[in-house]
């Protein structure tokens, strides 16, 4: 049968593209992580689901490949399935089921979800890099920083904080501070497209010190970017050329 | 009054998000490039439109922002209108107008919805580049692909080429081949999610020579990214941990 690997968007409802909504109608089931079922289970009753808790990806991927052999199944993943998603999962352990077909369903992604909060923040290049090294080493994350704010790229940081890594942000920024002036605008946006959502355009000398949590998604200029009535703004060019 | 400014997602019509749908009915005019506005016009029959040809960008942002002054305006952009879009310029411009309301509405960018369609290349860290040096200078734009290489972040590439650029996609890869051995895979997506849809799979050494146009997303692997079972595919690292 099929499987449909589905972004929500960043807060779920709105943001949802017709092309994801018309896909979880059509599915049998739908499978994800607790918190982003809840965001779309009101729009679907009745429909069967099958929710499994943080850190369950594997199980949650293996139950979807097994269940999609007889039934079209939607798999949820906020944003969108592709940048830190459920997609490769699903393809790297699909061959040891049997064949079905995989429909990723892209979805707006927290990096320009909640770049739209902050204005415009990743109209230049842009890198975008996890502070999560549950499966990354420090040294890698840490080297892709250093390299990024070298090249003068605009940072998009997901991940920036856990409860147990509570000093990964000011790590990143002490990185970014050896190539960029402590007044780099900066900003971050907390529940994008969610009740709480919270947004905060602010120095990188004071970003060092924010209060962020996993679901906050952090935003550091470029030497080009800059703050226009409140908004974090990173020109393209088209005024200079 | 207020001016929406809307991504349209890759290809206009299924990819278009909830919210995206409904400012564009809610708004009295839509303004937009041309090629843009012919993917969304059908669905809003008798809308009041005006669209410009391709490098008024500018002219499109004034006459957007003079409009919006009297009534409930849509610029719309392809993809996302933060990511080489149209919403940082409005922001640059819009205190040279009546003061108005901007909301930007984000869509699905062309790096996640050309990833979707090749599989999941953009699951782990990536930079996104632009190979236009119409505003950025070929040498920023050249230390930018060798740190994102030198770092191993998957690359994704817009504007590889244009009629005047055919050979940046070239240099691109020649750049890249001094951190990535020349198998590495990449593969491109041309006309995301319109008429022409064409997506191809090959190794780093065959991507430099590629054909490829202005309508075209590019993405080069980072060292640990595969292919599997014909899609392009980079693991978070969930099996490895």
């Amino acid at each position: 049968m099929k499987l449909y690997i589905v972004g929500l968007g960043p807060g779920g409802g709105q943001d949802l593209t017709l092309r994801a909504r018309d896909a979880l109608a059509e599915s049998d089931l739908l499978v994800g992580y607790t918190t982003y079922i809840d965001l779309i289970k009101t729009d679907f009753p009745g429909k069967p689901i099958l929710s499994t808790p943080m850190r369950r990806e594997e199980e949650r991927c293996r139950l979807a490949l097994q269940a999609a052999a007889e039934q079209t199944v939607a798999m949820v993943c906020s944003g969108d399935p592709g940048v830190y998603g459920m997609a490769s999962l699903c393809y790297e352990l699909a061959g040891e089921y049997p064949p079905v077909e995989i429909e990723v369903i892209p979805g707006v992604t927290a990096a320009t979800g909640g770049g739209a909060v902050l204005g415009a923040p990743l109209s230049h290049d842009f890198a975008v890099i996890s502070l999560s090294d549950l499966m990354t080493p420090m040294e890698v994350i840490e080297t892709r920083l250093d390299c990024a704010a070298r090249a003068d790229f605009v940072l998009c940081l997901y991940n920036p904080a856990s409860r147990r890594r509570k000093d990964h942000l000011r790590r990143a920024c002490d990185i970014v501070l050896r190539h960029r002036p402590p007044e780099t605008p900066c900003g971050y946006v907390q529940n994008i497209g969610r009740e709480g959502e919270r947004v905060v355009v602010l120095p990188l000398s004071q970003l060092r010190e924010a209060e962020v949590d996993m679901f906050t998604t952090v935003y550091i200029g470029s030497s080009q970017t800059k703050i226009i009535g409140g908004k974090l703004v990173t020109p393209r060019g088209y005024l200079q050329r």
